[in-house]
This record gives structure tokens, sequence and C-alpha cells, in this order.
């Protein structure tokens, strides 16, 4: 049983995916992703956020690291997405588990994994954003907006790379859920059970 | 509570909605719709159904059926559609349901119903039709596949009328279910279980 997640920034979709885990007893990655391709390029996990979660991540590391990679003998951008991508084939085959982003519902498309979307309107996903925000950030509405809009142009593009369908296209995923004004604790009993009868079917 | 199932042709949403109003003791009304506009306008459910769910039917019915109308004084296809919408509304004042199809959820925005997508691929919903297709059907693969193509066109048409959003879009619906290779059966309790945690939110 794999169930993979994609989401909206701010729309609730790691809360759901780590809930659903713990309802399911499976293993939970995200972060965790990042944490592993740190550990095997000897790279911090901030600039490999920059490089593959931002929008043009891909082009704008080709062209910053081209130069810098042949010096310091790291890799490139496009190296680093593809050992990102061995990286969830190897936890998939480790077994059961909830993994959230990163085109793993298309990456591990052999699986049948259970692929779930999470969305939800921008005002909804600004108060996700202000209620899980630290001091540091700029939690204005308006720098909340940007940083939405940016990041999930990444996710889009990022998605291109090993998906035929658009990020977020129905036909790509089993279950869409909108979390617009929701609680996700409230639901991930019955997303749970919905999960059990299609893995029935 | 109301519940608004729009759907593919072929794709089952049919058979969840009514199961879906058995498993939460709600109305159920779709066919009933129609047979209500036929009764007020002494019109077959035949014509009505050429009128409001054929791709452009909308504009065949007033080129078709304007000198037709004046001289018969029946009403023409955008003011057939006007009293579809009432009888919606009526239906909806009446108490909780299930409501198919017809834009019901847009018709009905005020009511804040719950909002359900049903899609599948096209292999899945060619099969589902063959398996409940009568001998006076034609049930080769291309005509199904005609018929499918035709029946959503007229569907994603009539839904313009009453939403800003495109037929199917993500940002329209609460719940979107891909129910390809899938029994509509097994998922119905889980879909029953989200629709009340939704409730409470």
């Amino acid at each position: 049983m794999i169930i993979t997640i994609s989401r909206e920034f701010g729309s609730g979709g790691r809360e759901l995916g780590k809930r659903l885990a713990d309802e399911l007893g499976l293993a939970y990655y995200d972060r965790e992703i990042l944490t592993e391709l740190s550990r095997q390029e000897g790279l911090s996990e901030d600039y490999l956020e920059k490089v593959l979660e931002s929008p043009s991540g891909i082009g704008y590391a080709i062209s910053y690291s081209r130069s810098f990679a042949m010096i310091q003998n790291i890799d490139t951008a496009p190296q680093l997405l593809a050992k990102q991508h061995n990286i969830i084939k190897m936890l998939a085959r480790k077994g059961d588990c909830v993994i959230v982003g990163r085109g793993a519902d298309a990456i591990l498309k052999e699986y049948k994994p259970f692929r779930i979307f999470v969305h939800a309107d921008m005002q909804s996903r600004i108060q996700r954003c202000v209620s899980r925000g630290t001091k540091d950030e700029d939690l204005s509405e308006k720098a909340l907006q940007k940083k939405i809009k940016k990041i999930d142009k990444a996710r889009a593009e990022n998605y291109e790379f090993v998906s035929e369908l658009p990020w977020g296209d129905k036909r790509a995923y089993d279950l869409i859920i909108n979390t617009t004004d929701l609680e996700i604790k409230g639901i991930v009993p019955a997303v749970a059970s919905y999960i059990r009868a299609w893995l029935d079917r």
C-alpha cells in the first residue's frame, strides 16, 4: 500500500499525509527525502530546496551551478532531480508508506499507488499559513499569496518532468479533496476508510 | 443536507447518488426532475431530454422550436432551462436530498451543498455502459465512445449557464472521485462518512 499526496501549498496536504500514515500504520516520507538527498550529496537541505522547489529552479541551478559544479564536482540540477526520484523509488521498495509531494504519484506509477490531491481556496490557504507560521516569516496576506503562487508554480513545473498530465489534473488522481474551511483531523478516518475500500476493489 | 453529484457519463455517478441517498436516508432526485418538468409543460420527457441534454441542445431547440413554440404556445429552450432550475430549487426547499446532475451544485449555491464530481477513464466508462446496456442499444466500443463524448459535451455546455467555473474544475467541488475499475457499492460507506465529517466542520 503506497499512498501519494500531492497538494497545493497551504492546503493541509502534509498534515493529511502525516495523520493518514498514523491512522493506517504506515511509514511517512516528506522532508525525509530531502534529508537523504542532502546526506548523499553533501549539500545543505536549504540549497537543495532552492534548486528543487523553486519555479524554474532547475533552469536556475543549471546556469548557476554549472561552472560551480564542475569546480566543486557536485551534481547539476537535473542530476539532483534524478537522484531524488531514485530515493523515492528506494523508499517505495522498503514497504508500505505515505509519500508527500515530489511527483511520487507519477514516479511510482508501476506500484499503482492510491493518489490523493489536496487543494483549497486562497483565503483558506492563507489562514492555514498564518496559523502555522513563525515569527520570522512575513505573514501578511500579500506576502503569503505571493509565496503560495510561487511554490505552486514550482510544483507544477517539476511535475511536468515526470507526468504527461498537468499537475492537479483530475485524471492523475484517485481522490481530490477540497479542504477549504475544513479541519484536516476530522476527515482522516473517512479518507482512511475510502482507501481501504479502494484497496479491496 | 443537500448533496449534489455531477458526473461524467458512464462513471457511475447516478449509482453513487442513489446509494448515498439510501445510506444517509435522503430523498433522491435525478430523472424525477425531468418528469416534473414534463408534467408542468405537457411535453414528453424524450423531447425535453433532447433539448436539455444534447450538445447545443439549447441552440437547436431555439431554432427548431421558435416558430413551433409560437404556434403551439409552448416554452422555448431557455425558458425550459429556467423552469428546470426552478424545479431544482423547489426540491431543495422541500428538504435534505441528493440531486444528480443538471448543474444543481451551482444552482443551489446558497444552500452550501456538498458537491461531488465523479469521473473515470474511457475504458472503464465503456465497460460500465456495456454492463448496464439494453439489447436495443448499439453497445460497440465506437458507438459508446461517441455517445459518452456527446453527452459530456452537453453537460459541460449546460453547466456554463449556471457557473463561472468550467464543468469538472476541481475548485467547484468538495470531493472528486475517480471510479476507474471501482465498484461503486464498496466506496459508499466511506463517502457517507466523509460527508458527515464535512457537515460537522
